[in-house]
């Protein structure tokens, strides 16, 4: 375990995948934390280069060993499933009291899989993930202010030391965000609620508007209403299908719940209940309301 | 059927129910225009007080008889239910060449009840669908620009004159909107898909995500994306009980095909099938790019 005084501040800060958050976080720390070096490396030279134009890192490069040495922090931007094949690469190379942590929206596989290969070489990692993403992609799409007033959920599965998970939560409150720590299991299962069933439903609610439909005259005639609940399902779809799998578990629990109650609704409308139907929609209403401090 | 020169223009108007829809009509045609007389008429004293303070009508009154009378052009702007006795008490006293539309939501029952009542005693009706509502509701969030740029679904089931639709189109038109004209059976398996579905879709997301959890921190968590998916199932709830109850028949044939996606989708998460699911979301991501133009 690394102890407060290893990480006051990360003075070298490397960035793997240089995509909407890698790219956006590079850009962050540039305008937040003027005196930490940002390293970013891409397996291609296009965002690369375009995040040399844009200043923002240091060093931008597709050679790995030259972007993660001498890091205090190495943030994986990369697709979950690419992890484990990067961190085998890099552990030769990485400095002892390096920090790693990641941007993934998913946390248990994470924790399962880089953060047992860490913690048994000694390595320390937590599980981040700022909750700053829509539907664009890619570095062409990376802002300074991504971050702010994001919320960072933190994941410390592996008891990483007070100081550490600190320095960490220091990092993204720098840039913007606000921090929420939990375990691993209560991440995935709330991002499931709040986020990836949201992402199913907007998809099924295009599926449902379009299919076997005249597109363009529906959509010259649908309204704000249908473009907002389905804004997100233009999330890149390999990410969006990598994410659904990985949290497969948790999700499918609460489509147990959804598919239940449309089946309800549909008894509802057969049988022309309006009071019951009336009653579920208030429901909602208040729900939502208090969620959201309405 | 009434030629062209009994509505070169509507120089009455009297607007019933003074709600969201009712209400910014009324502040658009005394924005848009300024040469015709606007009645508004309503059950309770408050929205009407708001509406004189507001300049929205000439006259604002609960005496039904004083609103009509004279009126060119009526507007129901009333929940579809109450409709048909309205239309029963105005019947004695409506000029014979004015010409009645509404604004509701679902078109078949109101062409079934009204549009039948009204043709049988030789009055011009036309069904109107102003896609402008919104979340919000009632007098008081009534604003003159709610039609700008919005689209006017009209049914003319009962072959009213070509000069008389073309009248309200420029009504319409001169308030802010684009007209399209169809069927009522049309009009209804088409909002169905992009308006009645998205609405149960949305509420069900709100069921989903907050059930059983805790919701002020769900939504503490909660980021842009559930915010927008689940904006719409905010309207009125006994309004919507309404419209789906009213529409019941359309949106239910849509719902058969979202609970199949929606098993098929839980069949693919429990398989681990990515690549099945990447398509899925792929097609969606296109389907929706065709219809909005994106």
């Amino acid at each position: 375990m690394n102890g407060f005084p290893k990480h006051p501040v990360f003075q070298k800060i490397a960035i793997l995948g240089p995509g909407l958050l890698g790219g956006s976080l590079a850009l962050a720390i540039r305008a937040s934390l003027p005196h930490a070096r940002v390293h970013l490396w891409g397996r291609r030279e296009e965002p690369l280069k375009l995040a040399e134009e844009l200043d923002a890192a240091h060093l931008a490069s597709t050679d790995l060993e030259l972007v993660v040495r001498e890091a205090d922090l190495i943030v994986l931007a990369t697709p979950v499933g690419i992890m484990p094949g990067l961190i085998e690469k890099i552990l030769p190379i990485i400095k002892p009291s390096v920090l790693i942590t990641d941007v993934g929206s998913v946390k248990g596989i994470v924790h399962q899989t880089i953060g047992q290969l860490l913690t048994k070489a000694g390595i320390d990692f937590i599980g981040s993930h700022p909750m700053a993403g829509s539907e664009k992609q890619g570095m062409t799409q990376a802002r300074a202010d991504l971050f702010k007033q994001a919320t960072c959920l933190l994941t410390n599965d592996e008891h990483v030391h007070e100081d550490t998970i600190m320095a960490l939560q220091r990092f993204w409150e720098a840039v913007g965000c606000n921090c929420i720590r939990m375990r691993s299991d209560a991440h995935d299962s709330t991002v499931a609620r709040i986020s990836h069933v949201p992402h199913v439903l907007a998809a099924l609610c295009v599926h449902s508007a379009l299919t076997d439909g005249d597109v363009e005259r529906l959509g010259l005639i649908s309204a704000g209403g249908f473009r907002d609940t389905t804004r997100i399902s233009m999330g890149e779809p390999s990410m969006w299908a990598e994410i659904l799998i990985d949290n497969a578990p948790a999700i499918t629990k609460r489509l147990e719940e959804a598919l239940a109650q449309l089946q309800q609704v549909q008894t509802l409308l057969n049988n022309g209940d309006k009071e019951e139907l009336q009653q579920w929609l208030t429901r909602v209403r208040e729900q939502r309301g208090q969620a959201l401090g309405l």
